[in-house]
Order: C-alpha cells, then sequence, then structure tokens
C-alpha cells in the first residue's frame, strides 16, 4: 500500500554544542505535489555528512542555514514517483540535495540521474559523489600532489578521507592516514592500501605521525582540525599544501579553548615554509564533475578504489545516527536507508 | 686617502626578543683579497630589512642563519674595487648580498651590476629591488588582484607595502593602506596614492578598516600578524588571497601570548570563505626578474609608483636603525649610507 503521508525531519530549535534530540522533530505532512517542471520524489538513501552542522547554525556560511521548523537538508538518492518534466519518468533514481524526509519535491534542473547499472546506487551519496568528488578536487587541485610525496589525510576511515588516500596511492604518493581507534586505522592500511596509518586517541600521536613520515608531509587534507592539525604543521615540509576541506573537530564548539594563542605559530610555518591553506568546498569545482566521474568509476573497477558504507536503517534514525558523526562512532559513509530499494536491481 | 681596514658589523651573541646594542659588534679587519673569479667591493648603501631578524636566531628557516661572530648578513650596493672576474672592472656597481661590512669579497657569479643611468643607485635595494620584487611578485603571483577589487596591505609606507598599494592601483584595483601614525597615513595617501590608509595605533582601528573597506576585501598581503591580521581575517571576501610576506610584529616575540587560542577562529574563516593563505620570499619566483624590472622601471618613468627612502648615515649607525624598524620609527625604505656614491653620479 503506498503511503499517504509524508514523514520528514525538521529542525526545531538550533543546537548550541553538541546536536540533542529536542534540536529536531520528526512530524508528518501532507505528500506535496509537483508543479510542472517538478517530479516527486520517494528518498531510498539520505546522506549524512559534516557540513550539515554548520547548516543549523544562524550565521553566514557558504550556504543559506536551515530556518527553524524547515526540513534539514541533506542529500539523497531517490525514486521518481511522478514527473512533470520529459526527462524522467516514474522508476527512474536520482540523486540531489531533497532533505531529511521520506517524499519531496524538486525542479527536474536539479537532479542528477544515477545509473544503477553503473555502481551500487548508495555510492551516488558516497565514492561517486560528493564526498568521493570533494576528495578528488580539493586533492588534485589544492593539494597538487606529484609521485613519491607524502599526503597525509585526517578522518582517514571516512567518507573523503578514505577516497583520498587511494587517489593519493593512484598517483603514486606515500598515503598515511589517521584516525580514531585501531579497528578503522586497520581498515585503513589493510583494505585501503594506506601505507600507514595512526590513531590520533594513543598517547604519542605526535611522535608516531612523525615515525610515520620519514620525508615530512608534502600534502594535508584537512578534515578534522584541532589536536591534529597541531600535530601536522611542524611535520610539513617547504611548500606543502593544505586543501582545507573540513573542521570536524571544531563545529561543535561553543567558544574558543584557553590559550595560548596558537596563531603566531601557524603564521611563522605558512611564512618560513611557504605553505598554501586553501579552502573549498566541492562546489567550487563543479565543471571538473565529468573527469571526477570518468577517473572514479574507472579507479573503482579495477579496484584500486574501495568504499565502505554505514548504513542506518529507518529515517526515524537520522538523528542520533547524525550524532555519532561527531564521536567518530561511524565506521564509512554514513547513509540512512529512508525506503526500499526498487525491485530487480 | 683609501680606507686600509674594513669596518664590519657581527653577530655577537643572538638576540633573545628586541635586539640590543649587545647582540652586536662593530670591529676592525684586514681588507680582503679577491680570488680568482671574485670582486673586491666597496659597500655604498646597506640595505636594513625586517627578515635579517630571522637571520640572527638559530632556529631553521628559509636560509641558514648567521652565526655568532660572523658578519651580519644583508644586501647592499656596491662599487667594485678590484676584479678577478672578466664581466666586472673597478667602479662598476653591482647589488649583492655582501653584509654590514665596509669591504666584502664575493664571487663574480652572485652579484648583479646596478645600472646609474637608470635610476638612483639606491633603488637597487628598494622599489627596483628586492622589497620591489617581493612586492611585485607575491601580489602578483598570490594575490591576484582583479581591477575593482579591494587590497589592503600592513607597513603600507615601507618598502614592500608602499609598493603593494601602488601596484594595486595600476591594476585598476581600490587600495588600502596599514600604517602606524597619521604621517604615514597622510604619505600613503597623499603622496602615493592609495584611496585609504587605516591607523592602526588609533582606537577603534578595525572599524575604520571596515569603513575603508565597504567591499570587503579581496587580497590582504600581509606584513605583520597580530592584531593587525586579526581585524582584517573577519572582512575578507570569499575567495580571498592573503600572500604572507611578512610577520613583523611577532618577530622578536619569545612566547606565545594568552590566549584564547585563535586558530579555530583563523581556520573557520579559510574554510568557510574559501580563503587561501600563501607563504612565500622572493627567490621563490626568481624567474620572474626581468618581467619585474620591465615593469617597474616603467612605473616609475611614467610617475605611477614612487618611493621614499630613510638613510641614515655611517655604518656604525646600522644597529640602531635596525632597531627602528620594530617599533615603526623608520619611514620609508631604511639604507645606512656606508660609503660616498662615486663622483659624477
Amino acid at each position: 500500500m503506498p503511503a499517504t503521508r509524508n514523514r520528514r525531519i525538521v529542525l526545531a530549535a538550533r543546537p548550541v554544542g553538541e546536536p540533542k534530540d529536542e534540536n529536531f522533530r520528526l512530524e508528518e505532512a501532507e505528500i506535496p505535489s509537483p508543479a510542472q517542471g517538478e517530479v516527486l520524489l520517494r528518498t531510498i538513501y539520505l546522506s549524512l555528512d559534516p557540513y550539515q552542522r554548520g547548516r543549523m547554525n544562524a550565521g553566514p556560511s557558504y550556504a543559506p542555514p536551515v530556518e527553524v521548523d524547515q526540513v534539514m537538508q541533506g542529500g539523497a538518492v531517490s525514486e521518481v514517483v511522478e514527473s512533470k518534466v520529459d526527462h524522467l519518468g516514474p522508476g527512474d533514481l536520482v540523486v540531489g540535495y531533497t532533505g531529511w524526509q521520506e517524499f519531496s519535491v524538486a525542479s527536474g534542473k536539479v537532479l542528477q540521474r544515477v545509473e544503477p547499472a553503473r555502481a551500487p546506487i548508495s555510492t551516488a551519496l558516497g565514492v561517486l559523489g560528493m564526498p568521493g568528488m570533494t576528495a578528488y578536487t580539493g586533492l588534485l587541485n589544492i593539494g597538487r600532489p606529484k609521485p613519491g610525496e607524502t599526503v597525509v589525510v585526517s578522518s582517514a576511515a571516512g567518507a573523503v578521507g578514505s577516497a583520498v588516500g587511494q587517489i593519493a596511492k593512484v598517483l603514486g604518493c606515500r598515503a598515511v592516514g589517521i584516525a580514531g581507534g585501531p579497528d578503522k586505522c586497520n581498515f585503513v592500511v589493510n583494505e585501503l592500501g594506506f601505507d600507514a596509518c595512526v590513531d590520533y586517541r594513543r598517547g604519542g600521536f605526535p611522535v608516531e605521525l612523525k615515525k610515520s613520515c620519514p620525508k615530512g608531509i608534502d600534502v594535508y587534507f584537512e578534515n578534522v582540525g584541532g589536536r591534529v592539525f597541531e600535530a601536522v604543521i611542524p611535520l610539513m615540509n617547504p611548500f606543502g599544501r593544505v586543501p582545507v576541506c573540513g573542521l570536524i573537530a571544531q563545529y561543535n564548539a561553543t567558544g574558543l579553548s584557553s590559550g595560548p594563542d596558537r596563531v603566531p605559530l601557524v603564521m611563522s610555518a605558512v611564512l618560513v615554509k611557504r605553505l598554501t591553506f586553501r579552502g573549498f568546498i566541492v562546489f567550487d569545482f563543479h565543471e571538473q564533475q565529468p573527469e571526477f566521474e570518468r577517473d572514479m568509476s574507472q579507479w573503482l573497477r579495477e579496484g584500486k578504489v574501495k568504499y565502505r558504507e554505514d548504513v542506518v536503517e529507518g529515517l526515524e534514525n537520522a538523528v542520533a545516527a547524525f550524532k555519532r558523526l561527531f564521536t567518530g562512532q561511524n565506521f564509512g559513509k554514513l547513509l540512512v536507508r529512508v525506503g526500499p530499494e526498487p525491485r530487480g536491481q
């Protein structure tokens, strides 16, 4: 029996610090109807990503915030239920920023088709989607690694970090991951093929990191900030590059930590070592989508890039899953299965 | 009567914090003799520059430190006294890193000829020399300003900063200087032609800076660090560029200042605004010397770039003059006239 109501998660109140259950509300609403140029979509996989924490704040960022009582933003793979555009029909699969909900209406112009024959459809939210392209564009455009150089990436077991290190290996670099806990570190080295992975939770982390980077660090792909960043900077080589992709360690901060003020240390390193820091988001390189899809699909087929997913069942579990991102309890690309995949695929 | 002894200033002890008189020693030595491939030089103008403070420290930097009891490093314009190379003869003028001394011996390979017909020979240490080329290469390669953008530069009345703002004007940008005191600010606006200049020593500096940059800041050419940097970062526009050329406010620091730790604020700005920070020194762009000389000579001839020099008489006054760099008491490119210019020039 087809659903008659749309379940969705709205932002009930802006979180202060760590997001809590009371910051969200699961509610029911009418299933919306598509206007001309729009489609009605049924959500299959919802993507949970660290950037969504930023959208919960009121302050200016690179995208407008989610308003209170609005549906939480997020990317999803969906099936077309009803179409009022020419190029999409019922049963087609698409990916787009359609939010934390079971049904959505979207303009046909902002959706991309997902080809189930190419790869599991969930990869459109992971290795073949935004996180994979973030890794690819940030590493190639800003990191610019040369064969033989050392590339270090934090959150190395995560959706972006795992792709960064594997692409670095494809390019002939030494890939060193930073991750939390022995299971993730084992996975990063033994499954993904990084040269080394250092557990930032263990004592002596800065010393271990230095041992794993005997020739220093040429590229640091920054996903976390905080004390991982502090340990990396002294190891950077002259002319090193730091793509700044994320700072998950500080997203929930409610103020600055006590001193000393380390800005002069960081800026001295930038000057003396002639480092480049550059912040980016994947949309800055949107014109590179074709190259990304070509290269990443090929590396997947050849087994040069692998991925791991952490799939949670049911929209009602999205908030609890989202909170796990900030404690490092997820292991792989975090997805919510909101509804079943179409039969026969 | 020709001199028979060489007066020189050596590093007597490494400064801790602000350089003091006792860190240096004026001493006399034999005038050295050139070997085959070398020339004996008589120093005319010695250049005093902030980077020389870094050479007094033992720690690693982009150049080896001056050793204790060694002659202080520095660029100078000199006259050839005796030559054992084919391409230079007595009376020729050259520029090179020949140190804080009245006479020096140098390989003919590390000297560049100075043409007195082109411009006053002292400019080979300023607007047509290292500081001018630092401004040119840092602004063009890293700042990459587009017409109509706002370029802010600190130490705007100094050798590098004054060139940065004037080049920005040539390129069709809004140029805003930051300098210490009303005299320098007046000079920057009324003599150099910047659109505005803000006095960092006055109360309300961050507010005044914001008023002077109504469209935000696209390029910040960093010469100072510290609280000037702190005031600039919130005003940076998305995709802004920060060439990091110098950090004079922190060169004499003996430790970190008390907190809070502002690194998370800076890194958030880098990420959310997609800023680029890049440290550099002029030698990183040495291959651009011909373009620099062509463009800067032309701008000088056309009156589009002006310069100001602050000339101190006598090698014995070099240490006192050097200390003034760190209190902002110099006004223009700081030079020591170590000996007279050749007659007839």
